[in-house]
């Protein structure tokens, strides 16, 4: 099959390999129909990820169409359209039993490795999905194959975000990063609080922003006081901080109001975070960071696609072939595109 | 000055008493500029509240402009324009202390008597109010008189009831009875839910319900199957009865889904409710009847105006005069109207 | 093998029936090693359980050590020592995805038949288990038999109750009801709470629940004067109903201070109780009515016992065989035991 | 009147100094009868806090009797025995309205000036309140004066952290910091909790968390290591961090399991706290920083000492007049006492 792997930096090549094949009882292999490009796949595509194995299928963003079920397998069957959610998990460890799947103790993402055991991901003609019963999803009708895809990681990130933020009806809140994460945190947002606010530096992503309904605000040094003259001079309610990295959660922790709550969706890796400690002891302020739980929140995350509340697929700005898909990492990489389709 | 007193059942008269004094160095008195008719009105109408003394000036729901304060008031003054909460309470009791204002040991309901001591209402030119510091509220300007009259009373009442029934994004709501009060809650539910259910037996309400996005359903016999039906079997996740009374509670009850929540903003005084504890046991409902406190929270409905997510004003099916008062309240008990706007 | 079935009403005998085997590869047989009675049980002990099959062995609270597992079970083998959910549920409904182990759409209790599908108990020297991965759970050392099968049914209904009450530190907590779940829920609000006024009319009840630390109160007409008294005139915070039917639920509506929590774990099969809906709307009362769901909680209830904090087994009163089962329902029905533990 | 001020760093002098009068018709002037040196004493003992003016009189832990009140005071009346709350707060401002004492736009701490408007303490014979009803709480007879002086700071501190730590029963809980404060937090985290953990590395202030129910841990390098070792490999569900301070704040982001919870109620000054972003990333983990509200909480945490539930009285440990601070100030920093007592 072809294959979109990665082979050094920033070297995407999609390749002849072999076709996946049934490992397990409780495994299956479907025949990708859709998948994305996620800014988390950035991570290894710059090299960062240690112990990253050179030839990992990329992806972990995709839906498709089961083809074949270990003797294990019970909720799905050949012929089946299905979402995979982005991280295996296997549903026995305590996280699991839990409701906690990004704590399993046996997970691995789609796409990587090193972090994690090596799971060979989604940008291919074909996938192997580990625990099939719990790994995919059947679509209804009515959620289209690209929509779905966002369900399989970022709608659902965003949902575990907003949920965490505890939002009372009417409150502000502000979105920190308006790349694809963060317009799905303003989809999701609009459905439980008052003004979004939403910070980011490129006109066009600011643009997209405020046709989802949000106050769209220049995330320069004037950005903090803009806020706060916006609310009363107290700060948002919530801070939805959706962008990673050290600038964005710095930004975060100066927006929220007096006993507010940043709720951080964005990836971290910083072990030397300068954190204002004292800033947050005087503002009594609450930071949470959470991962998004795809296989625990789909049914929430679908219905809320299924019943037209939320519409990701608008944020989706070049569907390409999957044998593009050098050219389309980099343009995701320049930020020439907002969020990339792949088919193969 | 003139006002709209009861006389005895459906016997509103408009007529001139006196003014009011200040009665206390906490009282005010305020130049009413608009005041509504609610359905809580309708009770003493009919001559149901035991004890309700005739003469009475009518009206809970109403805003004004500061004519003259007592010594001791200090948050408000002469010319401001202000919403005057419905009840009136002490801020000193337990219950105001723990932010519970309809529990107030010393709480009176304007245009009331009978259930609570005496409270000469806001259908009038003017009106006492006795404990100005927490029963009146300075209007921003962007608020109209028209729009501040709902935060009075129903709107606030609305935003308890779905904060009561503590949503989480994407959840389906059922509301039970489309007048005033459940309009309102259809327009705070859609700030926190994801599919809002409206059922009522009257066309044009059912026509207002949608029109503010929800999904009509006649409530007659076939309506619980058909919420099951669009909830894959299982009824809604939270139902918010808005419309008082036996029926309405018992319609309510069946719409829940297991583990689902009956929040209860409609008035209730049977003592003998017929409760099928049996189907609540099976199905472990949870049921919460909360009243409006628009001292607790007029900021956060105020907020809900201000920032255009909630827009009370075209529920507004008549403006009169206040010397209509009889003839406005004729129209309301015979449904002729929605919500009824007096102004002096 | 020896197993004790109801064959009509009070009708108890413990005969020779064929040994249970293994029905289906998520199946489970166990050699039982302790099981108690428990007050449900005279539900269908008196009859009272429409469409209950005559022969039917009896018993839901049971523990024992695995003797030969199905082909799928993947996280117990023979000779675990296990506790058994008084309740199989599936794992695959909706219900079961999201936590509600006692709304599963394919659950049946052991012991009963008719309400449920027949699912024979554990007062029996084996016992069949339909989907022993779920319903199974190996034991730590150090939680006896003796103990562990009070998680498997009333202390885990106990720790549902006390979560749903969603208490502060220090709350007041009425406890109607000090049968053996009553004083589990004592044992256990004890760890959440302040003070527990616990109301029974018997005085070994009551004496038993003083000796758990709670302030014992006399269920009679005078009761609901004495806990206000208690409590500043209010009435407690949260109130745990856990004796079951209509003047126990009628009591405890009673004894929740304004804006307070009645938290119901008592089983309920009226289709008519009489609900003073109009105190419920006065006093803005909330009802919830919890079943136990040992499958969801049995890690933490297990807990509690691990780590000394409860200690359920000085509740029961008798220790008698298994073929003394006749003569043990007619003690407990006597009210002449707490709780009655048999072994095979 | 005799009074304790701070003239410079390290210089605590007791002398005469003029008697307080009453200052605005909401103030009051009370007799001081028992007050208590606190570790927030120390910054400012130590020269720490910017701007503080030299003379001030320390102390903001202290109890008393009602001598003069202002015309405007309607709560208390001479010879009313009241506690103090440790911060004076308006009642008026949003945060006020809205439950947030310790961020009151116009609040001052007793005993501070610098960082707030200067107010005089405790540490005296007499002491200026200056919004009487708010600040000061009738006490009841059953509360002495010495548990009181707790309430007013330390053990309100503590109930506001294991409050926001939100537990479930029979959670796992560490205490970071046995020092007064400490010892409160493990003294209500009984009352809501399973085990508690107490971390420190001074022998008696583990002692006395261990007579208090806790489990000793001493806080070395294998204190983390520990701590997991008792939790299943996991860390607890919850941290109370009591301490303040960066080491003690990293060391109590370690013990967290997964998805727990760290709230912190030690004092942080630091504006660069090294922050392992990455491992709370990972980790799912919520920081959570509060300060104590005496004013809001004063009901909750009288109670738990009137019923008996928590009793600070024996973490006092020396009992001296007020003549003696001097002494007790060196005695404390050189931590030879646990907890001072000073009478006037």
């Amino acid at each position: 099959m072809r294959a979109s792997r990665l082979m050094g930096p920033k070297d995407v090549r999609v390749e002849e390999v072999p076709d996946p094949v049934i490992s397990s009882p409780e495994s299956a292999v479907i025949d990708v129909t859709v998948t994305a490009i996620c800014g988390a796949d950035l991570t290894s595509y710059w090299g960062y990820v240690p112990g990253f194995e050179w030839g990992t299928i990329m992806g972990h963003e995709f839906v498709g169409v089961v083809r074949q079920v270990g003797d294990d397998v019970k909720t799905v069957k050949p012929g089946d359209r299905v979402m995979v959610s982005s991280m295996t998990s296997c549903g026995r460890c305590w996280y699991c039993r839990h409701g906690m799947q990004p704590q399993c103790e046996n997970r691995a993402l789609f796409g990587f490795s090193g972090a994690y055991p090596r799971l060979d991901g989604g940008q291919a003609e074909h996938a192997l999905i580990p625990n099939a019963d719990r790994d995919l999803w059947p679509l209804p009708d009515t959620v289209s194959d690209e929509a779905a895809v966002f369900v399989a990681d970022i709608l659902s990130t965003a949902y575990r975000g907003v949920e965490r933020a505890a939002l009372s009806c009417g409150d502000d809140v502000a979105i920190v990063g308006c790349g694809p994460l963060g317009l799905m945190a303003i989809m999701v947002a609009r459905l439980a609080a008052g003004r979004i606010l939403a910070l980011d530096t490129v006109p066009a992503r600011l643009e997209a922003a405020e046709s989802l309904g949000a106050i769209p605000i220049v995330a320069d040094e004037a950005a903090i006081a803009r806020v706060k003259d916006l609310t009363a001079g107290r700060g948002v309610d919530a801070v939805i901080e959706c962008a990673g990295g050290a600038p964005a959660l710095t930004t975060a922790m100066q927006l929220a109001r007096p006993r507010g709550m940043v709720s951080v969706i964005g990836a971290h890796f910083e072990p030397d975070f300068c954190l204002d400690a004292g800033a947050m002891f005087a503002n009594e302020t609450t930071l949470s960071i959470s991962i998004g739980a795809p296989t625990d929140d789909r049914e929430e995350v679908l219905r809320l696609v299924e019943t037209g509340r939320v519409d990701p697929v608008p944020v989706i700005s070049h569907r390409m072939k999957l044998d593009e898909a050098a050219e389309a990492y980099r343009m995701f990489e320049a930020r020439e595109a907002m969020k990339i389709i792949l088919t193969p």
